[in-house]
């Protein structure tokens, strides 16, 4: 009679979440959890096929490396990589990257993930309902666990309304009201704007060349927060963009059941002025949807998405675009 | 006894007007105005220096030239140069055009004139009021003729509200409502949307990396105007788009006296959906004013221009950034 085996151990997980600030790492295991994260400041490339898988490897493999010595964790059965722009910039992800990773980690199932689904399921795990996903950009994103729906997220030209930098154009748009002497105008935007950008006359010329634009839209948002306590322009401009958040939370939630709302991203950092309004807007539009605080941010969305596909659980439903799930060698 | 001489001949004109379109030049007489035309379609050269007067030489000297054989000016007295960005942009043209203008035509007075001056005095000369320019951008200019006021131009970040890429923003944005089914959508709008660029998913792929970008989205202000008659969301942006006008119109009008407004630009040919709610909009804000018709065109204005300076006459006021005259060689 041999001694009896030990437990068998738990099954191993990797977690990626690529955005354009950079790659975020995790490895855990399906009863732990993440064990140890890693994270990149180089955004993952885009080039003629889209989001270049090569680069994303090049850059993963040595953090899965450093991770598993950290950890313990040495071949993860299950991997989910959340990437912004999946949807229209995948084609090459979802080609290449569920073979690497199981050639290089020994990975049995893959699931690719739009970043909006990470955020959705890092907020509300696996439970119907609609989150507000809120930074430069804003987007929408619900489920009944039978689809997906999205509202916005069409960038700073096309939508993205209620965001930093739709929040941020306002209130500039406001100051330069008030430059010309024209109706809508706030002479104390006019101030933070002078503030933070100098004399309004150069603004044209130093934000036009930029390549980051909307981000510098954006970093007038907190400013628009600020002056809103005093000044009804600024409020004014809060108060539409929560009406925006709630218009696309509305147009994504179940119609039925009983569905839970979630709002996540770095642009809730602005706090009450914001989320104030948001939150009387969400109760008049969605009375029947429970109103929730986020779980978690998108790299912990893809911990639990990666420990669900682990556990062959995963009940999110999948899509090409949204949620693309590869099980197997491919 | 000698026999008397001929009539002394009327002084010659030069006349330029220099935008993101390129350039048009007229050659003429005070007396008898412009005799010839001639464009180029390539915009003048903006380097580290802002607008580039070697580069504006090198296209004006062969143009000039032809134009000298066709009409019979050979020596132009005054020289007028209306050239967009001449404010912000403007340093290497007040430093280097005079005495260029000078050296090679041997021009002895020269006027540089913010695009929106040349815009104003081609539509209402040397009188004193308001002047509405749009195109794809928008800004409105005004005159009591002791200063000049300026408002909005501030491109399609920051304002330029009510011009082509608002109106066409706005009426993506609306169509991209009615596609995520959030409020304020409008289906003629998405049809249109779609007939024009292709399915819609693939609009941000396809506009954001455009250097046109405005352009892009000022194309799409005709299928706006198209639809306002039986769209009331399309009507409603052009109704608001009217508002924005009167408002940049009424910052820069003449409190006083008996201004005359004009309205100028490419964006007028929409028509009908924009006028009728401007001229309602106009005369609600600006009661005092006179509503008249624009006599002319930027380059016909640079001509007036020419005239008034060649004459001696030149009443509009002077102004670094808006109507900077050099007189005698410099």
């Amino acid at each position: 009679m041999t001694a009896p085996a030990g437990p068998e151990p738990s099954p191993g997980i990797l977690a990626v979440d690529s955005g354009g600030s950079g790659l975020r790492v995790a490895l855990g295991t399906v009863e732990r959890g993440a064990l140890g994260r890693r994270s990149s400041t180089v955004p993952v490339r885009t080039g003629a096929r889209g989001i270049d898988p090569g680069h994303l490897m090049d850059q993963l493999v040595p953090m899965v490396r450093a991770l598993a010595t950290e950890t313990g964790v040495t071949r993860p059965t299950s991997a989910v990589v959340g990437a912004a722009g999946l949807g229209t910039l995948g084609d090459a992800l979802r080609a290449d990257l569920p073979g690497a990773l199981a050639r290089e980690f020994g990975v049995r199932a893959t699931a690719l993930a739009a970043d909006a689904v990470t955020a959705y399921t890092g907020a509300l795990g696996s439970r119907p309902g609609a989150v507000v996903v809120a930074g430069t950009g804003l987007i929408a994103i619900g489920t009944d666990l039978r689809a997906w729906r999205r509202a916005d997220g069409w960038g700073h030209l096309l939508g993205d309304c209620g965001g930093g930098a739709w929040i941020g154009r306002a209130g500039l748009e406001a100051a330069l009201r008030a430059h010309d002497g024209r109706p809508g105008g706030s002479t104390p935007l006019l101030t933070c704007a002078e503030e933070q950008f100098g004399p309004l006359p150069g603004l044209p010329a130093r934000l036009y060349p930029r390549p980051d634009r909307p981000a510098v839209l954006a970093s007038f948002a907190p400013r628009v927060a600020a002056c809103a306590a005093s000044d009804p322009v600024a409020a004014g401009i809060l108060r539409a963009a929560a009406r925006h958040m709630a218009d696309s939370a509305t147009a994504v939630c179940p119609a039925d059941g009983e569905p839970q709302v979630a709002v996540t991203g770095g642009l809730f950092k602005i706090g009450k002025p914001l989320l104030v309004p948001l939150e009387e807007e969400l109760a008049r539009r969605l009375p029947y949807a429970r109103r929730v605080a986020a779980d978690g941010d998108p790299l912990d969305g893809a911990v639990r998405l990666a420990t669900d596909l682990a556990k062959d659980v995963l009940t999110l439903p999948g899509d090409e675009m949204m949620l693309y799930v590869v099980k197997g060698a491919p």
